[in-house]
């Protein structure tokens, strides 16, 4: 068992500079997360930089091995190598590190974890909680309630995700793309290097020489395991980057171990925590990434039985969630909302 | 056996004003496909328009019933309804139609062809040859090889269209839709009904009320097997539009009947007819519409055995293709190629 949290805690948030670490300052303020002190840390680079946040001026002050004496409740967000340099320095002074990096996601020592999935994780943590992948999130949202009623087999998916993924400086340069498409001017293409605009390409993380699977697959699959706990789940996953600003959308077909028909998958997903279901035939009303974007729920719909499989044995959906929300500030901010409810009973 | 179609032919292009009737004459200049006469026809709001082509002017003329009197060939890419009305008239006349539209693709009598797949149903025509939907076509040349070699058994497919599938109209508002959001102008929605530029959204044609499935989906479900020629091949689609100008991409996830391994699967592909293999893991350079546009072949990358399915029975891979050349137009003059070949033998 863990110590008890202090309500409210003292917190800080690593990387506030980011595209999530911003979303976190908006998640506060939104869902009331109440805090007794606020530390707003940054690289070098950033530090001294003032903030405006809920009528107080904040100073950033660098991340260094002190920043976590006086802090009980710490949201990372700052990239795998700092998360593998100060998370365990944060937990060891007794700060709880919601971590939004790769870095301990796969350590058998830490929870991995999205809170419609498996919030009861959460306290079996060692001062570090892992925050999934992105597109593993907005997959499991809605997986899950159908994989606890008839059991999923096998997965098979295909992501469409934004440049918001890939950071701030991304989403920039795919709009500094559009004007410099609207003018005529030579494509800017330092980040990805390659025109992003009218474009898509394979996800631009590493791929393996040996399975050809790239990084974020491997995540989706891997990380899907775990948070599931159920090693078994045979998933095939394609990721791809398309020129949309900050929602991902991903086209999954289900195999299912057990009959479900469409009725019923609909009322599952409708009743399940965090989905909205958005599924309208005659107006062709789906999710989309712009009806996503700042939402909290992820949007499900395109949901019908598969006509490549056994009648009630398939189940294909079209979802979109927000990549910087659902997809990484808001499950932390959940994790974090957790870490402080006081102990039910 | 049909008559013997004259070599040049005196052609015709029905809908010369589209999008995919300017791809024609672009592929009859480049490929040097020989014609006796040419005749240009179009909605009368079209006829008597001028229009250069290969040093000389001609005249565009209403399409009507009497256009075909002196046509022997004639490319129709005007919409389905023309196509209904018009393609058995000119058949009627003797003129043998390549048809682009829907309107006979699933008719028992008419071939419906992807050279690369089944060439030698061309001669079973009755005066009409269906040209397949643009998502079937790109679709069918890379899985077809993996078919015959080892029989596909599963394929489930998600889709990354461009706007040219929607005509040029379609093509011109994403354009606009850009220029609209450097300006910071309303963004001009009049053909899609909704913002495309930073977004993606379900395909545009009607959804079945009781299956879930749009017409895309069914067309690539039903125009495969026939093409194919294999009522029992199971496919899974989903249709997305992503704001891309010109080529589609598509993620295929394929279930073996026997064992292939990728190395055999990359093998047979570099081999197949239509497709050029665009694999690098390293430099991440796979296919990309920017990269398959405006060139003949499909490009094939990703490919790698499937990890969610028993070792060498799965195969996945992702494939773009420029819907307006080999989606469409070049597709149709293939066909019209092989029409005017003399017999061999």
């Amino acid at each position: 068992m863990n110590p008890i949290m202090p309500n409210p805690p003292r917190l800080a948030i690593a990387g506030v500079t980011g595209a999530v670490g911003q979303e976190f300052l908006k998640l506060i303020e939104e869902r009331n997360f109440a805090f007794e002190s606020l530390k707003l840390l940054a690289s070098a680079r950033s530090a001294g930089k003032t903030l405006s946040f809920l009528d107080k001026t904040y100073t950033i002050e660098e991340l260094t091995e002190d920043s976590f004496d006086d802090v009980d409740l710490a949201l990372f967000s700052a990239g795998g190598s700092v998360s593998k340099k100060f998370a365990p320095i944060a937990a060891s002074k007794g700060c709880v590190v919601v971590d939004n990096s790769s870095a301990f996601r796969m350590d058998p020592e830490t929870p991995l974890v999205v809170p419609e999935v498996n919030a009861s994780q959460i306290e079996h943590h060692k001062g570090i909680i892992a925050n999934p992948n992105c597109s593993t999130i907005i997959m499991n949202v809605p997986v899950w309630p159908i994989h606890q009623a008839v059991g999923v087999e096998r997965v098979v998916v295909s992501t469409y995700q934004a440049a918001s993924g890939a950071g701030a400086a991304a989403m920039a340069e795919l709009e500094q793309q559009a004007r410099d498409w609207v003018r005529g001017d030579p494509i800017s293409q330092e980040l990805f290097g390659r025109q992003y605009i009218w474009n898509l390409f394979s996800h631009n993380s590493d791929i393996d020489p040996e399975t050809g699977y790239n990084q974020e697959e491997t995540k989706m699959i891997q990380e899907t395991r775990k948070i599931f706990a159920d090693p078994d789940i045979r998933i095939s996953a394609t990721c791809v980057r398309v020129p949309v600003l900050r929602a991902h959308c991903e086209s999954i077909n289900l195999t299912l171990k057990n009959p479900l028909s469409e009725a019923q998958a609909r009322e599952i997903l409708a009743a399940a925590p965090g989905i909205r279901v958005a599924d309208d035939r005659a107006a062709n009303k789906h999710p989309e990434p712009l009806v996503a974007s700042d939402q909290d729920d992820v949007y499900v719909g395109r949901i019908r039985d598969d006509a490549g499989q056994a009648p009630g044995l398939g189940l294909e959906m079209f979802v979109a969630g927000d990549q910087i929300r659902k997809g990484a500030a808001l499950n932390a901010i959940q994790i974090a909302e957790q870490l402080v409810k006081p102990i039910a009973g």
